[in-house]
């Protein structure tokens, strides 16, 4: 198909048989997830709530997947903030605009939860690619690794 | 009190009272909270699970809070991610080390739910301060608002 094409759903179960922890490890370690791990996740998730992960599959492959989860606030009338997670496109489907189809399928999502923004931290070099999908520079994120 | 001798707790349903959302005005736009909406949704963020909010109470008044969103993720094999929100404290107590008190609990929190790392966004300006607490700059915060 050609990526115009190449539409945006929800992660399904099946996902798993789909290489969608494959995209994942293009962006950071994965680990061990068995069968079992991702279908008890995507299941907590749900229960949870506020959860949105999509992707999009070529050839019965996941080849981009993002996810955003929507925060419940006090702030702003007990309002709600999208943090957007884990945006990765296969290597070799870069350069289609997926990424950006993929951040405007999660904005729509956040419109429909209530949220009165979408946050995300990115690299300094990804900067340009997010202005595309209309988010500005704001603020600093930093970090505490915990050893377990 | 001397500022060593007040304690951090968890957000209760009586801080309503104790003017917990007029700490919250000092960091941001709070708007029209009632007390109707502030017990409602202390009661979905308890229903939906893994949500932090800590507060530093002084004369029956909150003089400092912090939250943190615990997120679900598939990498590092299904692991979790605190998200440290909303840190503030009442002008009159700044300087007396409460924020960093906070954040100790918060990832305390995070370490008991098994988080791999925290992470938050702050202004420029903050940089210093989250450092002592152990955090360290890592990538760009970019934010889109929403028309809703």
């Amino acid at each position: 198909m050609t990526s115009e094409e190449l539409s945006v759903r929800k992660l399904e179960q099946g996902d798993f048989d789909k290489g969608f922890l494959t995209v994942l490890g293009h962006l950071t370690t994965v680990g061990d997830v068995t069968r079992e791990m991702f279908e008890e996740q995507i299941r907590r998730r749900d229960a949870v709530g506020g959860y949105h992960t999509v992707v999009i599959e070529d050839n019965s492959r996941i080849v981009a997947t993002a996810s955003m989860v929507v925060e419940l606030k006090f702030i702003h009338g007990c309002s709600k903030v999208g943090h957007i997670e884990d945006v990765v496109v296969d290597p070799a489907y870069r350069g289609k605009r997926l990424g950006l189809k993929l951040i405007e399928a999660l904005i729509e999502s956040a419109r429909g939860d209530g949220c009165y923004k979408v946050i995300l931290d990115c690299a300094e070099g990804n900067v340009p690619f997010y202005e595309k999908a209309g988010l500005v520079r704001k603020e600093v994120q930093m970090v505490r690794y915990l050893d377990r």
